[in-house]
Order: structure tokens, then C-alpha cells, then sequence
């Protein structure tokens, strides 16, 4: 069932600074800002080639990273994600085998317009994981 | 100098309960278990085709994630490992910087067996980063 690592996301407080860093210090290619107002928040990629790292930064009110930047006020590893060939076929059997899917169950449409849901971490080893339609 | 995401870790306290998730819930597949005394952990690796996932689990006293399942008792994403062609131009770039390279700053080998530097998190919006040898 899973499939290619399609990112590690990481929350961060100043998505420019965090972002002349990623391109400044350690000499990646950083995408221009895209902002997701349904999802909160507001996002840059970094290709590595193989995969993704996708830092982002608090949108308007009541983003869903607020609380986490809070309690980590200098950013830091959100969430990774997987890409699954078939998302309902995976809720199905994650549900089945008694993991917890975040929200109320249905993909929703993600940062690559693709459906995405979100897993509990406490399934998880403590990660917060997406799955991603591949 | 940004090369390909190695792997990302994830740091959990029982590794056979965190390998069973991957393998029985994700449907991955788990390396067997590896014990790196050098580097006080145990670890397998997850591959997810373009990258991996690495479980780390305490090894002996002294353990440098020890602390950090102090404070993420069910475990959490550890660090990110980048690929860099020549760690020692990349250590100097980033010196130069005014990056914190972390230990006295001469690569030690990995847990596969080159070259690898950890970057203090403060300067990379609170994640600490792994670079390897590619």
C-alpha cells in the first residue's frame, strides 16, 4: 500500500527567512510562495530530486499549524507524506485495522490538486502522516 | 550542494511495535533490525522506492535520542538526511555561513557506512539535519 515519500512538510515561523536559508546556506532551488487559504496556510517546495521538502507558514485565523508553532516557536517537522495508489481503498483498510483518519474521513483536495487525507499520530510513532492519491 | 532527501527518521520508543505498524498497517516493507552501538541506536529502514524511512530505537546508556523521547514519549520525526556530494566543501560552506555543524565537526560514519554531519537545529527552523556523503 505505500507508496513513494511525496514530501516532509516543516512548520516555520518566517516562511522567507526559512526560505533563504533552504536556498542561501544550503544552495536548493525553493519555489515561489503559494498560498492555500482552505488549508490555512501558506507554502513553498523544495525539490531534491528524488522527493519534496514542503515548508510552511501560518495563514489567516485559526491555521491548522498555529497550535504546533506554538509549542515549537522555531518551526520544525510537521508532517511526512505517502503517496497511496488508491486513497479510499487505503482509509478503508487504515479504518479497518483501527487507525484514527483525521476530519471526517473524506480525501480532500491538497497542495498538488490531488485528494489527501491526514492520520492520526498517535498511530503513528508520534508522526502525523498524509496520504496523498498518487 | 542540496542533494537528494536520504531518508527521513523517526525516533520510537519500541521498534518492533513501530516496525509491525509500517509493515502491517502501510503495508511497507521493514528492513531487519541493525544495531549501531557507535551511534547508540537500533535501526531498520522503511524503503518507499525514492527514499526511506529510518525507525530508531535507543541503544545502550547514553543514547543521543534518549532525550528526545523524554520529551516525545510516543516518538516523532527525529531529523532529515540530505545527500551532499562532498561533505567537507559542504561543512565548510555552511561554517563559513555561521551554521552550527554539531561534535568537532569531522564526519563519522553513518548507518550506511559514509560520511555524515548533523547541523544544529536552530538554524534550520528547528529541524536538525543529517548531511550524507553521497
Amino acid at each position: 500500500m505505500l507508496g513513494r515519500l511525496n514530501h516532509v512538510a516543516i512548520a516555520v515561523p518566517d516562511l522567507a527567512a526559512a526560505s533563504a536559508v533552504y536556498r542561501d546556506t544550503l544552495g536548493a532551488t525553493v519555489s515561489a510562495p503559494q498560498a492555500l487559504p482552505e488549508h490555512g496556510v501558506t507554502v513553498v517546495f523544495i525539490d531534491t530530486g528524488n522527493s519534496k521538502i514542503e515548508l510552511l507558514e501560518p495563514l489567516g485565523q485559526g491555521s491548522p499549524i498555529a497550535s504546533f508553532l506554538e509549542k515549537n516557536p522555531s518551526g520544525g517537522m510537521h508532517h511526512v507524506c505517502y503517496e497511496v495508489d488508491d486513497i479510499l481503498a487505503a482509509r478503508d483498510r487504515l479504518k479497518a485495522s483501527g487507525a484514527c483518519v483525521l476530519g471526517d474521513g473524506e480525501p480532500r483536495i491538497g497542495a498538488h490538486g490531488k485528494p489527501v487525507l491526514f492520520l492520526h499520530p498517535k498511530d503513528f510513532a508520534g508522526t502525523l502522516v498524509e496520504l496523498e492519491q498518487a
